[in-house]
């Protein structure tokens, strides 16, 4: 994997607030508020959801990177991933919920849910086949 | 609606970049990586989406800012709403996409494919039946 | 509500079993059962869930019946409906389930779940505030 | 694949007429009719769908049959299956769908869509890299 690709060091800083301000006067500007309720933009953002299975679907296992996609391919997969970001902050808005705040103490709810393994030897740190269960990136119920 | 609940403005600067990093290492520190499969995270995604859409499912509309919702229920709800937000950040990086890039580059495009109408009249302002076609705030495609 | 509208008492008898059929032909014809593993059907049906929240999307609150929807909505619909249906029948084939008889077992279990309230009184029938967690058709974990 | 897992052969025959009575007979036993309005039925199947894509997130591919799963993983696998059926249909009832008669339709909408290729020689038969854009088994739009 290129440098970049992960761990976001050579990405455009681009905040959650940022994106909210945007969505919100893009909203005011063409009068979408009273179409933008927590039920609609929930039902949109699933449709998005929808769209972006879509470039999934017949694919079988994608590897990391996606290194086989065209470049129209990855361009078209921005977008989606964008489109449900923008509903998410928008959603997120419409509720009075601060996404970027709750995201942040999920994290640290997760962290104390599935505690760094100890590691005490090279050759047995966490891989056993029962760990399937506890390697969920967020908590689930 | 109360102050800085939509718009962005009192709310905590948080980054996509401090979001990716943060899940990157907490992937590494569990040697999870090998689970991150760019399906597997879609589909995790997906699950989350799942347990966001249950909050809402028995409520009937629901008005903006969830006026009536317990503290718990906020609470859970933007557990929720961040968890759709680790996996979609996390998909991305699986991807190799720049989300926030991503983001900002569709906002753009949005504003193209939907300009801001003209006000020539205060009565007449992009009211119509019509417009229920135009009023996504995604290009649709 | 019109008659036949619930109930089933009017529609046209339509086996699983038929369409599972019809499926399987289909897809041999086109040599497509090559494409059809289990997680590229899911994610197809989830971008069909997409095309069908779509719909309802943009509409508020939905009456039952959409008695004000016009007859090419609610042709679409019947599509959109259909689409979820043939992938989720597919998906259940491809992963050697008896989805008919998973059905009717499902359904019993939740009988016995949610038993149906006794009758002592006419006001006081399961209609409390606490009730909300009960009301799901489904067993949830 | 065993006999029986594909095709409709051997399995219990259960009408979608049958799920639909059953589950008004459900609900009207509960007085659970008022929370079935249109969007409350599709955000609950969302949720279900999300539970399915659980059982299949951290999997990687998952072959046809799902022939290393337990048999409880079987089990839960049929009854969230199941869990999105039974919403499907109620939700097809809430909005006057007959989704049996739409169901048969839209399979021959399909026929004629992708209609069956041409078997002039054995080696050329639709399987060139341009198929994979039709190789949907629903239409799309």
């Amino acid at each position: 994997m290129n440098k970049g690709e992960e761990g976001g060091e050579d990405k455009e800083v681009v905040s959650l607030q940022t994106l909210s301000k945007k969505m919100d006067d893009f909203a005011k500007a063409r009068d979408w508020e009273k179409y933008h309720s927590p039920r609609n933009l929930l039902l949109a953002m699933v449709g998005e959801v929808g769209e972006l299975s879509e470039i999934f679907q017949w694919k079988g296992e994608v590897a990391r990177g996606c290194p086989d996609w065209k470049e129209e391919e990855k361009v078209h997969l921005g977008e989606e991933l964008s489109d449900v970001l923008l509903y998410l902050v928008r959603l997120s808005d419409a509720c009075g919920v601060d996404l970027g705040k709750a995201a942040l103490r999920k994290i640290e709810l997760n962290a104390i849910k599935y505690p760094v393994p100890k590691k005490t030897d090279d050759h047995c740190v966490g891989d056993g086949e029962d760990s399937s269960s506890k390697i969920k990136l967020n908590e689930e119920n």
